[in-house]
């Protein structure tokens, strides 16, 4: 079964806008990089309830099946996103569900 | 824009798992009930990297433009659901973005 990959995201306050666009791309360039990623789509927070916990941006991932999930996890270049993400990040969330 | 409206739930501990049933169940017909909702998709966590905060179920609905997240958040079968879901709830977490 297909399995989504939900990754929220919450910058830094001092992080400069420069390095947030910087991180949504690279991360939605790990679509193109990683085969396992079968789809990527990505946006930021628009909803009007007030419920997203200071997350701000959501990643979300498709991979054909959890081989696909765990060749994606330790891939190389995804653990080189995690280094650049890492010093600009205030809290992440990952949630998966089989579709 | 078509909108992604992505609800994340965790349950009060004593929760009957027939009680969650039932909630995932009510959920998943607001798809059939209320035509602003364009497709429905949930799963529980299955993610192992251990960063869900507690959170067990996601629920991904699509509307096709803010139009219809307008209709679909004061529907009185959303309204109805909201009231049954509402005791059983630890904490919820909804963050929407354009595709």
């Amino acid at each position: 079964m297909p399995i989504r990959h939900l990754v929220l995201l919450k910058f830094k306050a001092d992080t400069e806008p420069a390095q947030v666009q910087a991180i949504e791309a690279a991360f939605a360039a790990l679509a193109s990089k990683i085969s396992a990623v079968q789809s990527l789509e990505w946006g930021t927070d628009n909803s009007p309830e007030g419920l997203a916990k200071g997350f701000t941006h959501c990643f979300n991932l498709t991979f054909a099946d959890e081989a696909g999930r765990a060749s994606y996890l330790p891939h190389p270049d995804h653990l080189a996103f995690v280094e650049i993400l890492k010093p600009t990040l205030d809290d992440v969330l990952v949630l998966d569900y089989a579709v």
